[in-house]
């Protein structure tokens, strides 16, 4: 359902608490949310009664000792920012250890200025010229290796048929792997692979460190050929994803879920939305089963919020990833059928020597249960 | 005990295991942390296994179903970047539901490039002319006041004899107080005060935003008078913290905890030791018994890592808040003793009309209290 056309921001909590305290409590959550002050206090000039104030619309059991409580409350106390609407939707509550924060819902005019992903599931395609399958992708590791070790993978996943090869999320500026060097090393083996094989593979490098090293990254990848970046917003700051997202001349993001276990968000409103919402064009997070926790109900929830048709935000690419085995790619397609990028890390360096010959095997599985499935 | 001197990084992990499984969740954890590649497929390469891989070096139990374990790390893995040591302490990991990050030790190299506080205890002190008593601090609020009411407050509060009035941390830019109206009609209140009564109250505002956005915000504030400011690192994203606290013309920085809430960190190692060694002067947090859950012993063990001797790091200024009350002034100065911010909230604005004379109620009884007891 597409709330929010009365123009509030609604979010909504699962809230711990006796039925008889439940009012009390959501009370306490909505005065700490933006004026921080007793009502009394806070009411005292009208102006912020009537329009920062906001209210609690709906608080009902959700089982387990637990109610969900939404709370409606003005856009105007975001100052169009992504970092205060952080702030307003879960900032002095996310410390308090009976709420969770679990669900979003932005009125339109909030996307006048979130940028939502630049390019999204269309123009990752577009860059990569696939249509009517899944991406495949894997990360370039381990930390350690040096640019011409790491060009050598990058160009032997390139040979293979993966349609994105990206740092690991833990490559950084390092003394024995330089920013610069890697990118120059992994552009030109990605283009080397696309003059044997006739088909590009998309490199996509990790920008980490503070914003003013992030910035400069960004400038010499795109200056060096680079179509596509990466960065862990939880680690790098959320509202730094909303600047690169919204540069004139910046690149589709992938986003890492590294720094983000905010154990209590729920994971499809901070990684489905709010990172979407942020820019994002894809967003990688662990599947079910690989060596994270995450069910399968969640990864489906998640993976729809990405996917979600929205008026005025492109939608992002699902990218689970995990400890996901080459074997379980079958299942994978069936369960996120067509529009994912499946990031296939860890099995495929298990085979050691013969890692061009699992990839590419890999690559044909994927394209004959694609082709098998039309309908997907 | 200052641990380090062999150039690791020491990473200290509660972890949920059996006893018989502790030894195998160690090592996946130590493997995730810097090469997320199974061991095997790490080693391939000699250097890798000899400069990055680390090890475990301590796992024992530690009650209830818990392991304490330690990983010393290459310090070279966090590649001299703010954003990479978050990486390689609590990146994957965070997303682990059987982990929670306990505790972090750096060798001296690391503050070669971590700057910590700018002023710390002393230069705040020196800016604010305060010895031997506990600084006083109170908030701007609520939210959707104008500037003119803001500055208000401001005065009142600097003519009562406050030390520091900070802005709320959910004062933003506004378009109904505009970020540089505020500051300036802020700055001109605490003037204004101090020809009255001969003393410079410290006014702090709240920058917020993405990093380009609080970056124009500090050049403002910095050239209309302001001397130190205040942001929410975990909002706006902790590098940030670090990049403004290594400018060579910045100012001291007060954190809040705001969206903190990483349940899986134990706050004495967030908010203790990385607030400061990123570079924050003064931090934030919720003292025990307001309406947020820290225990008085969370609450002693972040005060004491934050004023811990260090042979690097300036002591910074612990700040707890939250919905602490005029009345519990002389427990809090028993509690943290002189070297603290006390920052009253609610309590005060509760007095109404009647703001000026409990705020210098305040102010005399935090006098009395200190010269009464000048040993402490």
């Amino acid at each position: 359902m597409h709330q929010g056309s009365d123009g509030s921001l609604r979010a909504t909590y699962l809230v711990r608490a006796a039925a008889g305290d439940v009012a009390a409590r959501a009370e306490a959550l909505l005065l700490e949310q933006a004026v921080e002050l007793p009502r009394t206090a806070a009411a005292r000039d009208p102006w912020v009664a009537a329009h920062i104030l906001g209210r609690v619309e709906e608080c009902r059991p959700a089982g387990d000792g637990l109610h969900r409580v939404t709370i409606a409350q003005p856009l105007a106390t975001t100052a169009g920012d992504p970092a205060q609407l952080l702030n307003v939707l879960f900032g002095n509550s996310s410390l308090q250890p009976d709420i969770v924060l679990s669900d979003v819902e932005l009125p339109d005019a909030a996307f006048d200025w979130l940028p939502g992903p630049r390019a999204g599931i269309a123009g990752l395609r577009a860059l990569v010229g696939v249509t009517g399958r899944p991406l495949l992708a894997a990360a370039l590791k381990p930390m350690g290796l040096r640019p011409a070790q790491l060009a050598a993978l990058c160009g032997t996943f390139a040979r293979a048929g993966l349609d994105l090869v990206k740092d690991d999320h833990g490559l950084a500026d390092h003394p024995f792997c330089p920013f610069e060097a890697r990118v120059e090393s992994c552009l030109r083996a990605v283009d080397d692979a696309a003059r044997d094989v006739g088909r590009m593979a998309l490199y996509v490098p990790n920008l980490i460190g503070t914003p003013d090293r992030i910035m400069r990254q960004l400038d010499f990848a795109r200056r060096a050929g680079v179509r596509a970046v990466m960065i862990s917003p939880m680690l790098v700051g959320l509202p730094l994803l909303h600047q690169l997202a919204s540069l004139a001349d910046g690149l589709p993001v992938i986003a890492h879920p590294a720094f983000g276990g905010l154990l209590r968000a729920e994971e499809p409103a901070l990684f489905g939305k709010l990172f979407r919402w942020f820019g994002a064009d894809a967003v990688i997070f662990p599947h079910a089963g690989g060596r994270f926790s995450y069910s399968p109900g969640t990864c489906a929830a998640l993976a729809a919020e990405l996917r979600a048709g929205h008026p005025r935000v492109r939608p992002a690419f699902p990218a689970p990833a995990g400890g996901i085995k080459v074997e379980r790619v079958g299942e994978l397609l069936e369960f996120y059928g067509r529009d994912c990028i499946l990031l296939i890390g860890g099995s495929l360096y298990e085979a050691g020597d013969s890692l061009f010959e699992r990839t590419r095997h890999l690559v044909e599985r994927v394209a004959r249960t694609a082709s098998a499935e039309p309908g997907r």
